[in-house]
């Protein structure tokens, strides 16, 4: 089965690019979707949130515009995105129920709303097979790069798209991603999977720690055939959605490097994945490694402050290969994970709790001076 | 009664300068004492503890290092804190367990631990009274100005000292602060009122939400008077911490400006703390204010994502005086609160959630250049 999409253009983008898409279901099918765990959500999650129960798990159309947010804006904006949900409903004579709507961009500005239901409507009388490419684009706000992703073993197809550089541009809100399967699975099924999966990929990445109220990921069964072995789907659509993932990383404000976080053999998994995110989230760390610094001190500190203790006396600290830390310094070591950062674009932090046998992985970029160009020079 | 200090110079700074403080009291104290929360914890923190919980809450002396953190160097820091104790109880005549070991500095590195207990023997033989500017002086690592306040009110005196301006310089540890009183009260008196006082003032400042390895804040009863009406030693004590923990932020590392943040109306007192936290501590907005922006946008993102829930369609947000935002955004007060962040120097953010009774008040540093500048270039 072949997804639609169409592409408009309602002016919200400062480039007046296309900043509307509508992805059409030829059939009901059954999908999966995460929102943000803000609580500040954009009037198009609080309105998609109810639409999708309603739904009963089942969709057929998508709406997605960026460059307005369509949050902090009262009331108004569940209006605003209800009539854009109806828009579709009537010319794809579709449920309205079925009808999704996502929004990414400025916070605080109403949409225009009559040019976003013009657009919407000649979207909707133009309608193509998907392009990942183009779809990513018209979605992009801030974007340098369009993320998209496709695999294929055996018969299991998995293909998604996604925007996202963190809150790149002030009031730019940050993550939106769309992944598509043509296995047959019930909406208990992809909910089970995709819980899972979102915690190991786009709940495991951080450009600043910061959550937007945008937020959202879809998982859609496209039904095409039966694949008994949930495994090989959960782990086709994780590698699909890790890679969409690590490109919003690689794409993060004023990022010049990527870094993967291991926190390994810890008695619990909660315990690792604590620890490897508090790792990546620190600034310290994280300005560290822009200047290309093997700062340990850093590193151990960031691990040390979560609730969770750890045993300073038996851990093992690695960048790249590099032993540098275990109970103390080698300073030979260190300089050549210094080289490491210094050459290297995806910089691997390896902590080694030496306690139990659960592990986690944690994606982040560095922090330096565009970071904060990009969020101080801009005013409203 | 007097306090007394002695001050040495073991080298441990890159500048020459006296490095080492010593304190004595001329007769048992009741102390609390509270340390970092991090796991990862320095050896003199974890000597300390150990050493406090022996005293049973009565001191003698305290012995603090600058410029090497006694941190990350394996159990012989233990051992080394453990020495620098066992010297001043002998020179002092006082019980070992009743002197109290403090470092700060940089992490990784072995004391030079001759050097250092030769200082401390020239800090013993050269007593005078505590002057607090010294003080703070002999304590500060890269501290741009030494930290130290005195309150009198009718009999009761509080005084106290500090160094802290963040992880400042690369592997140096944060924070240190000591508070003393002349009121006589018990080590249960003094623990109550200090473990109340710490979440107000020290552990409501952040200038980059990191946790060093060595915090340690200090309350000690010189024992002269008794005041009965507690409420009235709180506060003063908690007038002197707050000013002392206030300018640890105006220093914070970078810091061009001091952000009050005041969480009011809430259901719960925990609740106004964690939303005024998760707004204080976010680089967006931090960044955001650095620029002069008044972007509530990122304020209002920042309030949504903690675990409790908040009604966007209730609250009130106010940048200064200005109401910029109460389900809608008020252009006017933007342009005024966009003045007001570019001339003042302490930039108060009041989030008004309009359901209960409760407040907690946050102070933060912005994040700018500098802060880059400082933790990216220096190489270890």
């Amino acid at each position: 089965m072949s997804v639609f999409m169409g592409v408009g253009t309602a002016g919200l983008k400062g480039s007046k690019k296309p900043d509307i898409l509508v992805i059409h279901l030829q059939k009901e099918c059954a999908a999966s979707v995460v929102f943000t765990g803000n609580h500040f959500k954009a009037a198009s999650v609080l309105y998609s949130e109810e639409a999708y129960r309603r739904s009963g798990g089942y969709i057929r159309a998508l709406v997605i515009n960026s460059g307005n947010a369509n949050c902090a804006v009262g009331k108004e904006g569940i209006l605003h995105a209800e009539l854009m949900a109806k828009k579709i409903s009537e010319l794809l004579d579709i449920p309205e129920e079925q009808v999704l709507v996502f929004s990414t961009g400025i916070i605080g500005k109403p949409l225009p709303i009559e040019d976003v239901l013009k657009a919407i409507e000649h979207a909707c009388s133009n309608l193509e097979e998907l392009d990942l490419k183009t779809a990513s684009e018209v979605i992009s706000t801030t974007d340098k790069f369009p993320k998209y992703d496709f695999l294929k073993k055996d018969h299991l197809e998995v293909f998604g798209f996604a925007k996202g550089a963190g809150m790149i541009h002030p009031n730019m809100a940050t993550m939106l991603a769309f992944v598509f399967t043509n296995a047959d699975l019930d909406p208990y099924e992809l909910s089970s999977i995709h819980r899972e999966i979102t915690e190991r990929t786009f709940n495991s990445i951080s450009v600043d720690g910061c959550t937007s109220t945008n937020d959202s990921f879809a998982l859609i069964s496209l039904g095409v055939y039966r694949e008994n072995d949930l495994t090989k789907v959960r782990d086709a659509v994780e590698e699909v959605s890790l890679s969409l993932a690590k490109k919003i990383v690689e794409d993060g404000e004023g990022a010049t490097k990527v870094i993967k976080v291991v926190v390994k053999n810890a008695t619990l998994q909660l315990k690792a994945r604590l620890i490897a995110e508090k790792i990546a989230t620190s600034n310290l760390v994280k300005t560290a490694i822009f200047g290309g610094d093997p700062n340990f001190g850093r590193i151990l500190a960031a691990a040390g402050s979560t609730a969770f203790p750890i045993d300073q006396f038996k851990l093992k600290l690695y960048i790249g290969n590099h032993l540098v830390y275990d109970s103390k310094v080698h300073p030979h070591a260190l300089k050549h994970a210094k080289e490491y950062l210094q050459t290297e674009k995806e910089i691997s932090i390896v902590l080694d709790l030496m306690e139990g046998k659960e592990s986690w992985t944690y994606y982040a970029s560095d922090l330096g001076y565009e970071y904060i160009r990009i969020n101080a020079e801009y005013t409203t």
